[in-house]
């Protein structure tokens, strides 16, 4: 693959949209060609309008770009979109009808029923929903979203084990980073030295999301897994990184009581991409870690350049069956690249030359 | 009450050592008259043996003090004990044969049957166990406990609510601040910008304590309280203040549907040591924070003089029926103010005098 | 003094004006009677308008106080403003010549010639310059300011180092909480496991500030002191509390070298206000601590319920002469406690009966 | 150089030992063929021995070898050392006797009028101290040292003034990161929302340290730089990176006065390594950070894989000449990569050979 895809950025100022920076450069498919913010960046150069908040450099190129109006005329057919929920629910279908391929890090369309909700490793065939997008059929144009950044790490832990042995009841508790709260996102006096109980809107997102995401894809729309689901969310003085502590209870699938060995062989032998080759998937996207004290996010978060969960402390639990700790990278694995993982796929299932191919009919 | 119980204090020089120190200068009732702590300490006087770490002056009388060996020769018959749990195994018992009351803050005895582990709100009852104790009968010497820093906010939150519904399952994952690691503690290497989700025993000791604690004494020892009850215990970068996301299942004891009023009638009404005017007793020893993102260490924790516990977030559970946030101090309520507490109760139950009369007549 | 003087708050919602309504709470001679602030929050009950940040309840008078708008139309007639400078520059000559004494704690005016900048312990003489105000004669109004949140602990410091050896040359490193930003200041972005060395304009502020406060008032203006100062600002993960590294060299006023004693004996004889009775003035204000790694701000800042300002490590400069580390409290000694203590002192020299005066007869 | 050299790590299991590891992995000249550490290790695995830190993973085939004891009888012939001092005023002369090439992050030789201490962009031509070594006549061996991990960064930004212009007087003063003191280091009840004033012995050598490394060999030793200098050091929470408030007074060679862009050219021009190709140097040593509010630690200790160092904030300094920040990562650059460049300078020069073939002859 010589010739890289042209993709642009919608909401590129923030902190989601460096890390789309960040981690597009060099990227072997994509080539960055168009940067869009807000109304206050618009016209500005991309090093002006952005405050880099990123402990890589700003790639030169990318400074010197002029940051572009939010609107489809002239943007390229790809699309990245790290966008507020309010502008998000305006843009995206604007750019979607006008025949991009919008993948989506916000929260705006995600449970919306003809969008799909995907991470490759968990659902990928979810993505087939696109086709049920209005914006599809007329214009080769559709949506693709990832879930929130405290739900993929739930998510990819939990899979591997409701495939095998099924799930019906999870409660997790997280303790969020404040990278996930954006710039300026949370004030330093509510965090240093504190825990704050509560995040607008997280406990209900990551309930919905993970039922969607284990969910079945039936006809034209997606039947959430059947299970109970209950989460407690929390911020807490972390750059980088969510932690969750999970517990469940597991079904019956398996037809005799599960062991530590069959959860740890789970997680080991999760490997639903291999052979595909997508750049940013992870070899082992769930890795185990053997000490009693861990993951924690300062040591465990880059794990697979951020893009692998690694989950810790697997043990019996009073309450439910099993419980345990999962962390992941919230900008990388939990917003950025998870929108990238998703564009691979895309690309890989050919989703993203029609679009092209509108783009250089266009 | 003019003259005051002349007490000790074991493990002077520790972190706890030094709250009880702090909260003892200017108490009604106690003086501080005699200290001991480790043997690389004995001999030195207070001021040069500790390496006071609280944002109050150590008390000069104090400073000018020494601090004595850990031998019951020459101590004061009412010790406060914040040892580590391998000290306190051996020279409780020894203090408690030689006609002291141990009121401890250590783990070594509060599982052993014929101890106390109490909470003056919760179950004043429990005391009766001292006189199971083979010490009583022959020196008048005793020992009581008090829980695990973890445990007390916890049990505190969930007391009124067990009292008028039952509860059959408790779900709970703390953050917890690093004073309740003592000094040196954790080291900041592990804790800037981290978690680490595990701390040896605590998940153990809170499951344990929680039971017993909210059990009935029946005959000569407690039955626990028959629930199921699973901890998931974390450490975060908060220096004092415990916070504790809980979700539990009620019991039928009210035998209508229990509502969000019922609950927060059950915290505000539970007044259990109202007009025993025991001195380190807050007025409300369980107060309701409305703010939807509340409470929070920083701010809450100091509530009562840092003895009350703050609940906040009550809203429903998907997987048991209710969930909610607790925080306590951790090192006031949670441990020297605990201690202290009991003590008051003693005090009060005429407990302390036998003592007292036996030290006069020694 | 049985009636309190009803005092007003310019700026009430912010940071620094919930420290006036803590610090103000039970004051033997202040009574809060009305609180202004933005339009956004005129209108609305305190309570409802503003985030309360502080660890001590918001009193319930307070919260059920109506916000008035910023306008001395039924404003009382002393009012302490706490208000960022843009508004201050419009608002505080406003209220000023409605006859209102401006106690205010804004940079806007404190380098204005007719303004005193004090500092009750350093220079209470520059408040004849009030004098100097042409709203004191047309409706005895006036405006009194105190120094930046970094400048009091540095000039506490050098105040009676320079009153008995002289000061030629200053230079100070800070490392500032991020309290002194304000809310929502700091992005937790910016500070967690971070520094930032930068500080808008705060650099200048401390210079020429410093400068002005140990000058000499020569008949209509104060005359800065003559010497050389430089300063480094530094923003670190602080919550609260300024701590700054000095070197100084020293003047020929003794005539002799000045030792280690003579600088400890300067400090601790340092008691200017002694006999004075002004409710806020720490007995001890410049405290020296003798421990080699202090002071602390978490340990040393609420020395004299943090009006007091810490001292320690003195020891010879290889570049100037000394050199040592001062600590103060930047919202309380640096902000609303400095305001408060100048009003304190306006009130004991008779400076706020005309204004009473002028208010009762309006 | 299709051959690496054999390396081994004395002290391999501390911070500054784990970082060699990291480093070392994929070194392109130099191989870990030996590790050892104190006795408590000795004997075991090194994942065993080892509480790894790092946020990389621990290489497995570092993992599976066996710490050796502290003894030069069967270690390799080049040796970083990463001891405490008071372990490598021991040892580390041992192994030089022992016909070691001893390349040693400790302060213990530091100033050792016949040892190097080196920083290959500053100093290189002090290395010809080695031949001033009684081992190096009658072993081949000889000591190397780096200097404190704050030192570094001063010394890289005063070089190329140095050079230049001259520098008479220089006052510095530091927040210094908490890797900086180890593992485990500074308790967290130290460091949370704190600063700490005072590190031990610090002052005096980044001192001593700085003077010695602008200085000249003349002769048979080094004759420090004619300069003043005093610095205050302050511990601040932030896991890695030393951040340096530093003023500095010229001199005069230049013979006009020096301007800003005379400065910012002398650091861009600064490149003494141009053309060596040694592996660990960075293309640009010294680096300018144009944005007002830099360096940051979080955002810069990176540069150059951690080897270069960042200045910014240049401006003019009412009491000497000139200041600026400057910032270091402590445990590359300022420790373990100071280290390893120094060998590849060695290995450049030659220096390793005489001791590898000694080795290869025993």
């Amino acid at each position: 693959m010589t010739k890289k895809y042209p993709i642009g950025i919608l909401g590129a100022t923030g902190m989601v949209g460096q890390r789309f920076i960040q981690l597009l450069e060099n990227h072997p498919w994509f080539q960055i060609t168009w940067l869009a913010a807000s109304d206050r960046s618009s016209g500005k150069l991309y090093g002006e309008a952005a405050k880099w908040r990123l402990d890589t450099p700003l790639p030169e190129q990318i400074a010197g770009m002029t940051v572009s109006p939010a609107d489809p005329a002239g943007a390229p057919k790809i699309i990245f979109a790290a966008l507020d929920a309010a502008f998000a629910r305006e843009l995206e279908p604007k750019f979607a009808n006008a025949g991009c391929a919008v993948v989506s890090n916000s929260s705006a369309y995600r449970m919306a029923p003809n969008v799909p909700l995907v991470i490759p490793e968990i659902n990928a065939a979810h993505l087939h929903l696109i086709e049920e997008q209005p914006s599809r059929r007329e214009s080769g144009g559709y949506m693709v979203t990832n879930p929130n950044c405290s739900t993929i790490g739930l998510v990819m832990a939990l899979k591997p084990i409701e495939e095998r042995f099924g799930i019906e009841r999870i409660m997790v508790t997280t303790m969020q980073a404040v990278s996930g709260a954006g710039y300026p996102g949370v004030p330093s006096m509510d965090i240093l030295g504190n825990v704050v109980p509560y995040i607008g809107s997280e406990e209900e997102k990551m309930e919905a999301e993970t039922l969607k995401l284990l969910g079945r894809l039936e006809g034209h729309a997606v039947t959430p897994l059947a299970a109970r689901i209950s989460a407690h969310c929390n911020r807490v003085a972390v750059e980088d990184g969510h932690t969750e502590s999970v517990s469940i209870q597991l079904g019956n699938k398996l037809g005799r009581p599960v062991t530590h060995e069959d959860i740890l062989a789970a997680w080991d032998e999760f490997r639903p991409l291999a052979g595909q080759e997508l750049p940013s998937a992870p070899d082992l996207p769930v890795q185990w870690a053997p000490q009693q004290d861990r993951p924690q996010p300062r040591l465990d978060r880059n794990r697979g350049k951020g893009m692998a969960v690694t989950v810790g402390r697997l043990r019996p639990c009073n309450v439910l069956d099993w419980k345990f700790t999962v962390l992941s990278h919230n900008t990388i694995r939990g917003a950025a690249g998870a929108a990238i993982l998703n564009a691979e796929l895309l690309a890989s299932l050919g989703k993203l030359e029609p679009v092209a191919a509108t783009a250089a009919g266009a």
